[in-house]
């Protein structure tokens, strides 16, 4: 990518807690790519202002093709509970000559609970990411299959070529994805130690009385269970190595986290839109 | 609840796999409260039909002086990062007469990573509910505090009598609660063991080839640890208790649904929207 940074310009600047925001190209794909369930809304109809919500599985990518044609901005790739009515809207704001349909894609992953002095300031250390953007659909079917392979992989790493591929012409027919090219994106970071504010900090009655520390919390991954139909004894290695490299990095995220110094807070009054 | 399950209308039905559907007020209710963080979603500016997303820390709850005056429906109480933006929409839609800022509010979990034959089958064991309604600011000083308990013992429970309260004038000034009016909600829940399309488990070299099965997930809290200028020494009951049945009954959930037969499909042509 040319620029490391998203540019700030209206509704994806953070204008709450700005210390915590970040535009960085890097860290945003990098929460929306470890995040198992994105969160994607659009407004099914432009003449009431009601958005709705689907869960739906997403990976940021840049396409070969695409790069080959001097593009560089990564898009965010959308498969999962994909509602016929969400194809529908994209198909047509295309017919209308359209950029697509506005889409917002938002993944948040929690990485502790802050426990302080006070119910206000209570905190969670986390990591969140929203885009915007114009989402059609994928009809080269090169760069459908491209897709395919780069969302479940993103599941389990390499799990695409241990199973039973190529898809085949109704599972191609049936398969819809999204792409959605970003025009607006912005995240928010919260890490380390409990903060209080200074009135309470003096309070030595408080401070005697309730615990303040961090929970770390992160996904943990079980031992893989075989299904009822497996023939194979023991797990594969694609599977095995997954889940302990994830386990143990995933926990040493959390509580790394937690140990870090608490974010120094700058808001100034004014400064929220 | 005097109803036990929201009514199926308009855009809360869910048309891809109905069978996976639920209307059931107690699950759905469930889910939102046991998600660390919803998403919101709202459209900020009425003539562009581009919502925005922002994560929020949510619960549903009945206010008793809510409750004495006869009203039956729970609310979804809203806190966290409340944007000023957001806020001044659901003051506006209030003052033009409306019902409140239309929102919609989802809480996915995922329990397991359902790994099958194929990429197209491949799935997740999940819970996700949608929300839909009118939001407003809570002005009620004691319906406040009220909220303000209830979400804080939404993280930890009985967190909010073990800290410094009550809010002080600064604090209520500058907290503010959304109660969102529910007028249409769904959810979704898969579970089970994989399941793979017949034109798959005839194939006895793809059956003798690719590992199937379930990789449990779920949400796992660390050792609490403690803060820099915490006091106390050994961890709370309220804390300690709360960490170890969670971790207990997380971990099981996720194992029981990894052994739960697979869901039958009856999806049929035509019954996607």
């Amino acid at each position: 990518m040319t620029t490391d940074t998203y540019p700030q310009k209206g509704f994806n600047t953070v204008n709450r807690y700005k210390h915590q925001a970040t535009y960085d190209v890097e860290t945003i794909h990098s929460i929306v790519n470890s995040t198992p369930v994105l969160h994607v809304s659009f407004v099914p109809d432009p003449s009431v202002p009601a958005p709705i919500i689907l869960p739906m599985i997403g990976q940021m990518g840049l396409f070969p093709g695409d790069q080959a044609r001097g593009e560089e901005g990564w898009n965010c790739y959308l498969h999962g509970y994909v509602s016929s009515r969400l194809m529908k809207l994209a198909d047509e704001a295309v017919k209308r000559g359209e950029e697509g349909l506005p889409l917002c894609v938002a993944a948040t992953k929690v990485d502790g609970f802050v426990l302080t002095l006070t119910p206000n300031t209570h905190n969670y250390n986390y990591r969140s990411a929203v885009l915007q953007g114009f989402a059609t659909i994928v009809e080269d079917q090169e760069e459908k299959i491209w897709a395919m392979k780069l969302i479940t992989n993103s599941v389990i790493p390499d799990r695409y070529n241990n199973t039973r591929i190529p898809p085949d012409g109704a599972e191609m027919q049936s398969t819809r994805i999204l792409k959605l090219k970003i025009t607006g994106a912005s995240g928010k970071v919260r890490e380390g130690v409990p903060n209080d504010e200074r009135k309470d900090m003096k309070r030595e009655d408080i401070l005697d009385a309730v615990w303040t520390g961090v929970i770390p919390v992160y996904e943990k991954l079980g031992e893989p269970q075989p299904g009822p139909y497996n023939r194979l004894s023991g797990i594969p290695d694609h599977v095995n190595n997954f889940v302990q490299e994830q386990n143990k990095a995933r926990e040493k995220h959390a509580f790394d986290t937690a140990y870090k110094p608490a974010p120094v807070k700058r808001v100034k009054k004014g400064e929220e839109e």
